[in-house]
């Protein structure tokens, strides 16, 4: 039976993004119970995976007793099948009915958690619409592609310690920034931005010293999650000559509470975009299994669509990301998380950050309220949403990541 | 009784760099006990401090319990200061002669470890002779130093998870490169090189939002130790562009084994150089208290000193990369590592990087034994120390941070 097919016992309607063809793993508490638990989105529920894998899988029940994906991460890819075989079973199948049924939580009863403990936290740049657009905007007068940009996937090292899960408020960063006039001055960022962008999360580890394969990335890779980048581009511009960003970054990073796992992403893969020049051996994807993703996301401002960028075009795939991350030896640990870098598409409606949308401020978005934004405003919210396609004409959903912009700290 | 007039019941010379005036704290093993535990290094012994501790400091046993200086970092500076003065109080005080005697392990039978889990790992830029030396080599013809330098200590996210503790071997990175007639090849690093640096270790962490002080810098710093970020100059010089430094860096960053605290630094704070412009207020240290620190660092290759840098001289002090690290409110953890970047001084003779020290390959460096070096050959091994004033005419010793070139790995 292929998931196509399957059903659940449960009252889910077969358009609902957390069917069981998604099955996405968290970690949540609920005001009764303030242990932290791992959880999996099924329809409007959460599942406590950690009370279920006790009495029904109780020789993987170690993964879940911590109530964070950590362990699970470790565990490897043969874990990874086997639990969500099993959830998918429980959910499935009617004779699990009574002994899972009184183990979910209504998602609105949940507070979900940061879903793992990130280790190393890179972001990649691996849309050419976005680096063209940047380019245009701060390199203007020459190509706005580097030389290196189709020779190998750019990325940098973020700070881990400030990412966060979705729902945590924002502020609104300070730092020093050069005014047009040439003056350098600290204060509150006047340009926060978002950028929208896919996450990959990291479970098995890599030795060190040894290159990961672009065959072997769903060996180390267990899921995926929607990451807003926020990103303060005054103090970015001030700084990022000659080491890149810092500051402009650091502050905050945000991610969808739910992983979803690479299985269930199956339907989704398409092929990525024509490369040229063609990628050096260790990058090249041309005869190995298709990594691009057809995955949309919305961007929502306030409550108002802005942008539905295309992960489909994405000109560097995330098994292309991995395998150029580790060719230098660098090993990767559970918990690492890689993001995409900012998602946007050939279209101004597709553009996955506001400096793009607004041409760095020159063309407002003007919102249906009747309120214009260059930047971000304190008390704005931002909602990015992102969806694939699964089998059998079903979505599988990411859920979402919000943050509200929160006022400077004053002291 | 002021910690120069100290004196101990072991047979120390007085001129031993870890008497005990310095007590840096590390992990390790021993043949005949694989678990691993806290010491303190004392002359050509390490003090069990785990043991020691378990017996005459209860109410502080559990943060040596698991043998990393992590709960030791997290426990906050009144913890540091009271554990200080209770190993102080052991190892000067002939009363506890017998019950510590007992717990002291020879140097050469210690297998040292990495000392504390690496949170966020951060690589500043804050020696202007390095900055105007890379300057002059990577952009000729314009300003050697960025127009930011003066303004902010320039920094950047590294890979935490490839800090190693000196004596793991390093392995040659691959990478890609663009050859001087530019083409762009994958292949084992032809330019390896090395970094002389102090890192600066965290312990008490701080609150999400809010910066921290140039003058809590002691509350939130526990101590200091040796940093090699080697680099891959090739594979830096063709992937930095925009987003800054990357595998170039990521395949190791070797650190000494042991922490000298910052307790022990008393004796070596100097006034830091000049600055101008004069930094704005949350970096303008002026009226502050000195974070200028005159530790010498001494870089030898296969047992040929080659260079002594010069700590003092550095532009930014450690105070203010902290200052500025948190100035957009980015929080800290404990174990967060922030190194100084290469310290290179105004002479030939105490630059902190092949590149500087062979003017980017033009005149190699000849050692004694005859051969020359560009950049490091296989099987070089690089060995840094540094030490520093202590009080009464005695050096606080930081140990050393060795390195083996091992060649680049093949499928």
């Amino acid at each position: 039976m292929s998931t196509a097919e399957l059903s659940t016992w449960l009252d889910i309607p077969r358009t609902h993004p957390f069917g069981v063809q998604t099955l996405p793993y968290g970690s949540f508490t609920t005001p009764d119970a303030p242990r932290r638990r791992v959880g999996v989105a099924i329809g409007d529920a959460v599942l406590d995976v950690t009370a279920a894998a006790a009495s029904l899988l109780p020789g993987r029940a170690g993964l879940f007793a911590a109530g964070s994906l950590d362990a699970l991460l470790a565990a490897g890819s043969r874990a990874w099948a086997e639990v969500r075989a099993a959830v998918t079973m429980w959910l499935t199948d009617e004779r699990y009915r009574d002994a899972v049924a009184p183990l979910l939580v209504p998602a609105s009863r949940a507070t979900m958690l940061l879903p793992f403990t990130v280790a190393d936290y890179v972001d990649f740049y691996a849309s050419e619409h976005h680096a063209v657009n940047l380019g245009r905007m701060f390199r203007p007068g020459s190509d706005p592609l580097t030389p290196n940009w189709k020779h190998l996937p750019i990325g940098y090292h973020g700070r881990a310690g400030t990412v966060v899960v979705s729902g945590t408020p924002v502020l609104r960063p300070s730092g020093q920034r050069r005014t047009p006039d040439g003056e350098v001055v600290f204060g509150p960022s006047t340009r926060l931005d978002i950028e929208a962008e896919l996450g990959f999360v990291v479970g098995t580890p890599s030795t060190p010293g040894q290159p990961v394969r672009l065959a072997d990335f769903e060996q180390h890779v267990f899921g995926a999650c929607i990451v807003n980048d926020w990103s303060a581009r005054d103090i970015q511009a001030w700084e990022y000559v000659p080491l890149g960003p810092f500051l402009g970054k650091s502050f905050a990073t945000s991610v969808s509470p739910w992983v979803v796992p690479l299985a269930a992403l199956a339907h989704a893969r398409v092929a990525p975009p024509p490369r040229n020049p063609r990628p050096l051996p260790h990058l090249d994807d041309a005869d190995a299994k298709e990594w691009g993703l057809d995955v949309e996301l919305e961007v929502r401002l306030n409550g108002h669509p802005v942008s539905r960028p295309p992960f489909a075009g994405m000109y560097w795939t995330a098994a292309q990301q991995l395998a150029h991350m580790t060719s230098g030896g660098a090993a990767l640990r559970p918990g690492d998380l890689f993001a995409s870098g900012t998602v946007s598409g050939s279209e101004p409606g597709q553009r996955g950050s506001l400096i793009e949308l607004t041409w760095n401020g020159a063309h407002p978005l003007v919102l249906p309220d009747g309120t214009s934004r260059e930047f971000l405003a304190d008390g704005d919210e931002v909602v990015i949403t992102a969806a694939a396609r699964g089998p059998g004409g079903t979505t599988v959903g990411f859920g979402e990541v919000r943050g509200l912009i929160a006022p400077a700290w004053s002291r």
